[in-house]
C-alpha cells in the first residue's frame, strides 16, 4: 500500500512515542526496550494498524512491535494507536529484509502477517512474499515458534502452504473460509473487513517452524 | 453414497469382464493382472465411475484400478465403463480398510481421492476420513509415490492439509479453486460437474509421502 504524502505524517514520525527511533540500540533487546518479560508478538507489515492496536487492547500481557516499511503507513499506524488507545505497542520502520539485523532469536514469541503484499505475477516476484523460503528460513533462523497468517488473496496462500509443506513447516488450525468457521476472537484488519464484506473467503493458518514443530510433538 | 437394490446389479457383479472376482489370487501381482508393465493408478471410492473411465480412455499407458465398498456403486461404475468405452480399467469391490492385505509395496503408482466422504461431526468419525493419519500410514506402507485428492468439502480439505502436514507429507500444486485456477486436462467427477455448477470452489492438491518427498528432493 503505497500513500501521498500527507502533511501530519512528518510530525508523528518525529514526535510519535510509540514509534520506536534508536533502532540499533534495542536490536536483540526488545524485552529491555518494554521493560518486562512478556512474550513479544510481531506484525510485519501493519497497514494502517487497527489489528495490531486492538490485539494490543484485548491483551495487555503482550508486548507487541509493528514493523513497516513506508513512513507515511507506519505514521498513520502509529496517530492511530495514539488516538484509539493502545496498550503495550510500539513500531518500527524497517523492511522485512533486516529482520534478522534487529531482531536476535527468541526475541519474537509469535509472527503476524495479516494480508501481506501477494507480489502476483512473475515467478521472480515470488522472492518477495513474506511466506517465501527466503523469509521462513529467517523466521526459523529467529526461532520464532509460531506464525499466523491471512490473506484474502488465494494464490498467495496456496503459494504459502506449498511453501510451508516444503519446508518442512508445520501447519495447524487451518480455515478455508474464516468468517464461516466459528472461530472466536478473531480481530478483523480494516483489508479483512473491507473483503468480507464483499463476501470473499479470508484464508488463515498457523505455522510453526521445523524444530518447533518436533518439540511440540514430543 | 448409498443406492438402493438395482435390478440390474446383480447380473453385472456376476458377469461383467472389468470387475476383477478372484482378488485373493492377484494380490500383490496386479501388474500380472494387466499384463503388462505400465503404472498401475488406483482410485478409492470411484462412485459411478465416470472419472476413472475418462481417465483410461485418455490414457491408455496407464492401467486404473477403482475400489469401492458398495456393491451397487461398483455395478454402475462397472456398467459405465462397458457401455462408455474404457481402456486398462478393472474395478474391485472392497473397503479401503483392506488395502495393505490387497496390495503390496510398488503395486500402485499414484492414488486418486475425489470427493471422498467428508465423515462430518463427531472427532471419532474423523478415524474414517481417508486422508486420515491411520490411511497416510496404509499409503506410506504401500510406497505410493503420490496422491492426487480434490473435494469440494472445505472441512475435509482443512482436516487434510493438517493431517498431510502432520505426517510429514508434502502439499504440492494446490488449488483453492480449481476452476479458476486455469488447470488444464482436468477430468471432472459426477459430483464435481454438479457442484462446481452451483458456484462451490472445488479444492486440490497433491501429495508426496515423507519418504517420496526427500527422494524427489535430491
Amino acid at each position: 500500500m503505497r500513500q501521498r504524502k500527507k502533511k501530519w505524517a512528518p510530525a508523528q514520525l518525529a514526535n510519535n512515542p510509540r514509534i520506536i527511533r534508536d533502532a540499533a540500540n534495542h536490536a536483540g533487546q526488545f524485552k529491555q526496550y518494554f521493560g518486562n518479560s512478556n512474550p513479544i508478538h510481531l506484525e510485519i507489515g501493519c497497514g494502517k494498524g487497527c489489528f495490531i492496536a486492538e490485539m494490543s487492547r484485548k491483551n495487555p500481557d503482550i508486548n507487541y512491535i509493528a514493523i513497516e516499511r513506508e513512513d507515511v503507513i507506519l505514521a498513520a499506524a502509529a496517530r492511530h494507536a495514539e488516538e484509539n488507545g493502545a496498550c503495550s505497542l510500539a513500531f518500527l520502520l524497517m523492511d522485512a529484509d533486516l529482520l534478522t539485523e534487529m531482531f536476535s532469536p527468541g526475541d519474537v514469541d509469535r509472527l503476524y502477517l495479516n494480508f501481506s503484499d501477494p507480489w502476483p505475477g512473475k515467478k521472480k516476484r515470488a522472492k518477495r512474499r513474506l511466506t517465501h523460503e527466503k523469509y521462513l528460513a529467517m523466521y526459523e533462523q529467529l526461532a520464532i515458534p509460531e506464525l499466523y497468517f491471512k490473506t484474502d488473496n488465494r494464490p498467495l496462500f496456496e503459494f504459502s502452504i506449498e511453501s510451508f509443506s516444503a519446508n518442512g513447516w508445520l501447519i495447524k488450525n487451518i480455515s478455508l473460509d474464516l468468517h464461516k468457521s466459528g472461530i472466536e476472537d478473531n480481530v478483523m484488519t480494516e483489508y479483512e473487513r473491507k473483503f468480507s464484506s464483499m463476501g470473499m473467503p479470508i484464508y488463515r493458518l498457523e505455522a510453526s517452524p521445523p524444530r518447533a514443530a518436533s518439540v511440540s510433538k514430543q
